[in-house]
């Protein structure tokens, strides 16, 4: 089966929630999954369950650097550190092997410049046949769009954010 | 916590992926999660990974009644008899105690008349205050609408369906 790209963009909710849920459909199939997150540091509720799941190979950051609008300049340079030998691990174990990929806010990633969208992209033009690659995360480059076979826009039409409810574990993370 | 509604509509790719993607991340965080499915039979790859989560329970019918547009009248009825019986066994384990209730394909069950639109907005309207409430599926009503706190719509910018790629194992089922 050849692999395709799906990309999750858009201000709504859904978009980490659809990665996590293709990653379970998969893995129910009993496909080999990579799963990376950007910007997280893997203490998110659905984490402890990808964990428990047989073909769920996690590949994450552990260091909480928050979002990208508060770090310091040496802040930056840490996860642009961190992030890039994380996108390279994931490369490298898609690679050696899977069926599905996922890149939890790498367009987010790319966006700030903590990853370098052009690896990202060689990566996708050159990527093994039969692997299925998800990009989630806002405002996706041309670039990007333009590798993509699936793309989704979740369109926030109403969210609860708006009405000053912050986010709640089980539901937001 | 209070128990918000999620409505996931629109025409793109990820409204049932989410669904499940939110009960794993629920499960994560040692919720109670009954979920539910409408117009599928339980064979899809995700019920396979869902079932095996500690703090998931499958109410499913599990018969295949396939798509509403070509049922025969019989078969309508016999649709309408099973998924009538889903709602009010999911909506009865609700209510005896959960955190989340996923309600798939909910929204184009109450297009169809499969089940009654009426029993489940007055469910929504009088459930219980900290039961978190998800619908999916394409044109919700404007009444399920005014019910709901988190709407997102998925929209379709790109879909392989476009070019003849039907349904694939472990991706869309």
């Amino acid at each position: 089966m050849e692999g395709l790209i799906h990309i999750y963009c858009g201000d709504g909710k859904g978009k980490t929630t659809a990665a996590v849920g293709l990653a379970v459909r998969a893995a129910g199939a009993g496909k080999r999954v990579i799963f990376t997150q950007f910007f997280k540091d893997g203490s998110s509720s659905e984490i402890k369950m990808l964990e428990t799941l047989p073909g769920v190979e996690l590949v994450l950051c552990r260091v909480q650097h928050g979002f990208y609008k508060f770090m310091d300049e040496a802040g930056r340079a840490a996860a642009r550190r961190d992030f890039s030998n994380l996108l390279d691990a994931a490369l490298t174990r898609a690679a050696e092997g899977a069926d599905l990929l996922v890149l939890d806010e790498a367009i987010s990633a790319c966006n700030c410049g903590v990853i370098d969208e052009e690896t990202l992209a060689a990566f996708l033009a050159e990527k093994p046949a039969g692997l299925e690659v998800v990009l989630t995360g806002r405002n996706p480059s041309e670039r990007l769009l333009a590798r993509a076979d699936y793309i989704t826009e979740m369109k926030k039409i109403r969210h609860p954010y708006d009405q000053g409810i912050t986010a709640r574990l089980g539901v937001e993370y």
